[in-house]
């Protein structure tokens, strides 16, 4: 840690781009629009997909693989699907490099061009609906629960790490359902799914709520989304899922014998989350010193520092340390010790804080003729020096203190940032100087919702699920609206 | 279940292609060379990654991810590296579709070249060194223990399900090392990981062993690797663990500060298994009635069916197995009740048998009586009814026996195909009529392993590393040699 980081107030993007290099989160890669992910931020993502993963079989889903190549024709066999994807796509066309005539290295080889080009997945509805038409024959064959995690390739061309990138790593569910009340219900289940995972695991409130057509999943017949909001007041939309109705069943062709023996379209769905969720995980609770995690999904919870001026000091303090360790890890705590003599204590110290570790023990000589050690919280940067009696229990449960606290605090935040405007005046005040969730009343109509975004840059983010009935008129167009939505500038 | 399977004996290739569709594992997709790996088969592969990823990370090892794309420039940089992958990789040219102008569908959007082509990664040496490059000044900052799981892409013109595939799934292990004795001590670590994996969890008994100059790794100095033995008496190549030298750094020009203060080049190593693994697991145990699976990776461990005529009996059956399946559960044991009607318990049998589910237990209305079930070991295909008392801890036995048995059958079945043969004659002969292990002694020239190759396509598995000194003449020249090696054809 050579010098500290911009803080927040002065210049976000670059505290957020400063503090994912710093903590080792990732980093841009030779090739343009992706990323490294490094070790420690890996770790994150690997926690968070075993709780996902874990939460998707629980709902009676499994996994399988499906090729990273979609041949060119399959994208466009959804008219609106390939609409939304064939703009910024990668393509293969041929399958053989030669050594350069000039012998300046490998070259291209003209006799290796594929009859048709493969697009990289930027999803992959298209190669597995083609798949499912073959698995699908009966009602017995339904539901088809299925998810996958794979990595995708969307060439956005401004890109930012984790929020934007032309690679990125996430899971696809897509199911088959016999009739459009199961799909909806499965939609609607994986959507919840994502809240309580972004809630429980990753601290961060969520509104959950349908998108405008607008900003509909190119294929789909309702998106679901949930939405989240970073300390800046900008939006982060940190999940979708799908309703397809029957588009996809019908581009390929999947039918099912029902009950009665009759043919009929599979009902469809779809739903992810992707390494996005890092980006608002970083956003949502970090402060100027560093990452802040939710004890959940820390890769060390714990971080254990010796105070110490020479050898025999250290294997003094390591004796006492070492059983509290273990009783630690038995309590299935992810815990470091840093004993190395490499760096000073208030270098480590600043080094853990600023990579968001929970809790921190300290523990000198001092601390050993009293039987104590000093605590420190990341997130609330308090500490207090405790006797070791009871301290297991102790970490424990501030660990879960720190993890609601981080829910709540985020929490009061989107509250404080919430707010019902009447005028497009207001409206547009609020966003210029403070941002955040602006619930408005819309005439329902993407013209409307398009000129605001103009001008103003803000979306709709989503209609709220639990959106009251109230009569309105549109902050824009004055025509009558029966319920607000929730506008926002947006990642 | 339509109709049997073919027999190994009949048409060992046709038995393999069959039992991998029929048994729900994988199948072929509508992209040339590429597979979609089914949920069932899936699971085992999930199985594996649990197993090999705890043993990385109990090696020290941690996982990062870097981009799936390499420019073409950097394949270049190592020049027996881009001889060895640039005639079979996949190059993404342009990054943009547009409408075509016949109205069509989509075309690629000549506007949209990229200035330098993108090789989606056969393997991410390049990739990984050029950023390594940026992460290591110093001897502190060394080993550096990372691992990558990833799908990767070789363009293979004539592909088999999981043993050959354009796309495949593998993990790849980089790590960087001060010194060639610390590089090469990793690289005899993972094969010692791979060996261990492959002996404990897939129940396969493996060959440790070096790769002639001929067969290694194009970058490598040394490449080690483990070797099974198919029923059709073919070798295959489970895992290899490369010891790089100083290639890729040189290449990269990645050097670090010793403890003296003097710039050296960083020594490296990467290792890999892949879903190949899955063939070798399929080949190595299974039989003409279907799959034999390990317990250790079965998805499904115990299958219990109920055989009942009616709702009545099946209630009076499940209140009897439902205890049964919390007690295995608590267990640890993977547990499937099929209690569906839609199809006879005879029918589920050949299922699961094909399935191959280890243990399977069969209850009735006069087991239900006499307080016993019917336990069948797939192994084994043996069966037999006993008394529920203390039917967990027979089942616990059970597994574990299967899982030894499984072993043990193997390592005979390679013991009983392992020939020290000492004429061509004899070589070309055992080839013929029965495969398996040839030791045999041989010149140490590629000359004559290629001849060797040519007239009996049979190639050097390995130099073994338990190889022992022993004074000869190589079958082919008849020139002086030291030890024997192990010849086979391999897939």
């Amino acid at each position: 840690m050579s010098k500290s980081l911009p803080t927040r107030s002065e210049n976000y993007s670059e505290w957020y781009n400063e503090l994912v290099k710093r903590a080792n989160l990732a980093e841009n890669s030779a090739v343009r629009g992706c990323m490294v992910i490094k070790p420690y931020g890996y770790t994150i993502w690997e926690n968070m997909q075993r709780a996902l993963d874990d939460m998707f079989k629980a709902t009676g889903h499994t996994n399988a693989y499906f090729p990273l190549f979609i041949p060119k024709s399959y994208l466009s066999k959804e008219a609106s699907h390939v609409e939304g994807f064939a703009k910024e796509c990668a393509v293969v066309t041929h399958y053989r490099l030669k050594n350069a005539p000039d012998g300046s290295g490998v070259t291209v080889d003209p006799a290796a061009k594929l009859e048709e080009e493969l697009i990289v997945r930027p999803t992959s509805e298209t190669v597995i609906w083609s798949t499912y038409k073959n698995w699908i024959q009966s009602y017995r064959d339904l539901p088809l629960l299925i998810n996958q995690w794979a990595n995708v390739v969307r060439w956005e061309m401004r890109t930012r790490l984790f929020l934007r990138t032309a690679e990125f790593l996430w899971q696809e569910g897509h199911t088959a359902h016999a009739t459009p009340a199961e799909a909806i219900a499965e939609t609607e289940q994986m959507l919840e799914v994502y809240a309580t995972f972004a809630e429980e695991w990753m601290a961060l409130p969520v509104l959950k709520g349908i998108k405008t057509p607008n900003e509909r999943f190119a294929g789909a017949v309702e998106t679901y989304c949930i939405e989240a909001l970073m300390q800046d007041g900008k939006a982060l939309q940190a999940g979708t899922s799908h309703f397809l109705g029957q588009n996809f069943a019908k581009a390929f062709e999947v039918t099912f014998q029902n009950k009665e023996g009759k043919l009929e379209h599979v009902w469809g769905t779809s739903w992810g989350v992707s390494t996005r969720l890092m980006g608002a995980l970083i956003m949502g609770h970090s402060d100027d010193q560093g990452l802040v995690l939710p004890p959940k999904l820390a890769p060390i919870q714990v971080v254990i520092v010796p105070i110490f001026r020479n050898e025999e000091q250290l294997d003094q303090l390591t004796e006492q340390i070492k059983p509290l360790i273990s009783d630690l890890r038995a309590k299935g705590i992810r815990v470091k010790y840093d004993s190395s003599d490499a760096n000073k204590p208030g270098w480590k110290f600043a080094e853990y804080e600023l990579q968001g570790v929970p809790v921190r023990l300290g523990m000198g000589m001092r601390d050993l003729e009293n039987n104590t050690a000093e605590i420190a919280r990341r997130d609330t940067q308090t500490k207090e020096t405790r006797s070791r009696e009871g301290i297991v229990t102790h970490i424990l449960d501030l660990l879960d203190e720190i993890q609601r606290n981080l829910f709540t605090k985020a929490l009061n935040f989107r509250e404080a940032n919430t707010h019902r405007v009447d005028s497009y005046e207001d409206f547009k005040e609020k966003l210029e100087t403070q941002g955040g969730f602006l619930l408005a009343h819309w005439d329902g109509t993407t013209e409307t919702e398009e000129k605001i975004k103009e001008e103003t840059k803000a979306t709709i983010r989503c209609i709220p699920l639990d959106a009251q009935e109230e009569e309105g008129v549109c902050i824009y167009s004055g025509k009558p609206s029966s319920r607000r939505v929730v506008f926002a500038r947006a990642y």
